[in-house]
């Protein structure tokens, strides 16, 4: 069972932790902490053997922790994600194919393109898909019609998964943290549309793929997880493309599973990622 | 400042540690902790701001913590170390540079060849070194002259930089645990002798070093860590050679950081590195 | 359009196969060769802008190099594959994901397993499955109703997606090098049985899998491709066998677009990759 | 023996070059041959048995193949270079060692250092150091001093080894494509000063180094090698530097491999690297 935590640092807060553990007659099994000195934020992952009491356990930690921290004992185990793809399967199919085997970690409840191309592979796997084309609609209309088939399912997670569309502010406020993109160059380098394009023009040996949280600035969300591929002349723009999906799927893959098991904490737009 | 600390699982070995640490003051800055469920052991590194009594600590950790416990609060910061070496250069290069620049984490306190080739260099670092002919001599002999070399320099570790001789269990037995080799292969690949011609023969697409601490076992002592790099069928065996350098040097440069800051644990022929 | 030649070397080669192409009015676009001195073998891979005639310029070819070349312009540009399985998913669902999206330049004919858990997956694609019950069967008569169901298909290449029994040499020669296998682990290392197993008990950093040709040595066959991810102690056997599972997708997924694109020459228990 | 080409692309251009060396009885045991297609460019690198007369090859060739075409038949095989420096010393104590022990592929003529920090370790290894104060001097007057110092070497290339003084275009055109730098980070990520302080506040999951010629646009020359490593949160600006180092060492190392055995054809602010 994982507690997970996260506030303002003091002098004593191990102990103060374990003592509520000990007394309880947990046995922390694994452990991960970590200070920014500079900020001065504490984060802590614990695993124990199974709690009884959660809620117990969970209220008498926020007794005696700093009145900022956050506190999860045993934070629901099975994530519920809703994915928003366009055109480009590879990331959906990956995330169908673990969902299918309960492999990922969480579960999808649906998926939403903008495109119906990936209606098809969503069906083969008996995931609901919802249409909502977006020409023709302000941002504001199409967010709206989106927000209304979304929040129903109560997502713990909404994943971009190759979602061609930048997000207003106002929708990305109503998900705070909860949005995860996976953006296809190695940030910051070649932010923005095309960056497959902008790799090839500047000749790099290396591409990469980065998946982030979404925040309001464009590409400059919290960074969880960052992949890479080598590269070299002989490679067009097409072969970037092909190379780059891999890096892709594999980034959003391992970005969703740390997520998923409660490993990443957000502050100050990076994260503490215990993996 | 670091405190390490290896002994049995029990519940409420972070509270009693992390109490002891409280009620002196000191700040957990950052910790790794970790259970070996299986084995029931308990391993823990902990970074806290300046501790103005080491041994108070170290006695008051002692005394609370299971009999077996082994604690170091502030343990050797700088150690001292004794290199062997026989004639491939690269490894004991980057070593004397380190060590020049203060980066290295030790003090080289003298070099150790069993061939005379790398007197040159070493001098040019003014590091003492001291040739061992081994032609004509018994294995015992040889040893009975390596420790008395050895021996009065009292290092913390011996460094077996491309040292080409197997040691006795009599001498490995005088270092427990204080002797760390770089095989340059993969292990547990390529065991033994000549482990580029066996990879080149073999075909490998990607050849490898491993640093570990030396045992009786040639070659199956607990690993501390292991690097790779790429090959492919156009590489002849001069190439491996020359590419596995390059990897050889990494991979006993990254060892020697890690067991130098006390990341290293070692337990069942295995090592725990908080890295 | 691909040309593909494998012959004895003999002074002049480039020579003869470009004027045959020059002759053509045919532009090479890229080109790779190879020369093994040792074993005095030529390999060549050639771009070239597309072939009118490929019948009479591999004819040509075949005229003017030695007598033992072999020759493929434009071979079989979309290989037909069939994929053999047992329990595990991971590499089926790529292979069939792939295949749907027409990008695994190759054409799944059937998947075959001795166990039925990958019917559904497979008819989720509407790709035949047939189920070959191999207890209470000696491993001839089971082989004969596998090669009974193969053959129709005339496959150019069995894909062992995680097909967890060894093939006999008997049937293994009646695919010459035709049979691709992903293994488990970094070959050499942990041969056989278990090699996840056999990696958690020899505490190694980093662990591997291996794409290769099937020959009648177990693990033995010519290596195409080996991919590799650190792991550290706080991997037990389980999450092993889960980082390895992205391993071995990778690994196979890869082994296959090179083989599948005719990047592959083998020889003397060994491949020539021009990737 | 090695040929290097870089020409406009025509048809049959490689079956010119291989009849001009197969008339010689010159056997070619390895050949990479690129051709950009939408730039019309032709490079190829050919290694050949060893040749008599290798001015005679070069204008046989330069007189069949089209008029710009570029034609080196054993290239220098040994480089002279001439090194610059600041403070930092990771990247030329490599060098240094290198060039000592003969597995540089070039010969250190000097080394220029703006602060006069490197002087020891240059002397240890007995190559020339010469100090230019830059400061209280117009950059064309430190330039002029350093041509001064350079030109008498006649170098093939200047190695920018941590040089942290940006040169004027002027400086730049006088030695085209033979300035190589090392620059501190992922290109074009971090683009200018301090790029570790850039990837330690955007929380970067990777860093990286990248090896380029030097043009007129800082950080924008055509890119040789790049290299990465993961870190995490627990790295400090401090760390980042320390973990770069080895990056920057091992990228510039393999640059100066790649140039230095003509495997790197420059065009279009890009290069073509036959590794």
């Amino acid at each position: 069972m994982v507690i997970v935590i996260q506030c303002t640092d003091e002098v004593g807060l191990v102990s103060i932790i374990s003592s509520v553990l000990a007394k309880g007659g947990y046995n922390i099994v694994s452990m991960r902490e970590h200070v920014d000195v500079i900020a001065n934020q504490f984060f802590a992952r614990l695993v124990v053997n199974s709690i009884l009491n959660p809620e117990e356990i969970e209220e008498e930690l926020l007794r005696v922790l700093p009145q900022n921290a956050v506190v999860h004992v045993n934070p629901q185990p099975e994530k519920n994600i809703v994915v928003l793809v366009t055109k480009e399967y590879h990331c959906l199919s990956d995330i169908l194919t673990r969902n299918h085997f309960k492999t990922l970690g969480a579960n999808v409840s649906c998926i939403i393109g903008n495109h119906p191309d990936l209606e098809n592979i969503s069906q083969r796997f008996q995931i609901p898909f919802h249409f909502i084309n977006h020409h023709e609609k302000t941002k504001e209309v199409f967010e709206e019609e989106l927000k209304a088939i979304v929040k129903p399912y109560k997502p713990d997670y909404l994943i971009l998964a190759k979602f061609m569309r930048i997000l207003s502010p106002s929708f990305v406020s109503s998900f705070p943290l909860q949005i995860i993109n996976i953006h296809h160059s190695f940030l910051p380098a070649f932010i923005g549309a095309n960056p497959y394009k902008q790799a090839f023009e500047r000749g790099v040996k290396i591409i990469g793929a980065t998946a982030h949280f979404v925040t309001n600035d464009l590409d400059e969300g919290p960074i969880i997880t960052q992949k890479i591929t080598p590269v070299n002349h002989s490679f067009g723009l097409k072969d970037l493309v092909r190379a780059g999906r891999e890096n892709e799927t594999a980034a959003l893959a391992k970005a969703m599973q740390l997520v998923f098991e409660d490993r990443v904490f957000v502050y100050n737009n990076k994260t503490v990622v215990f993996d």
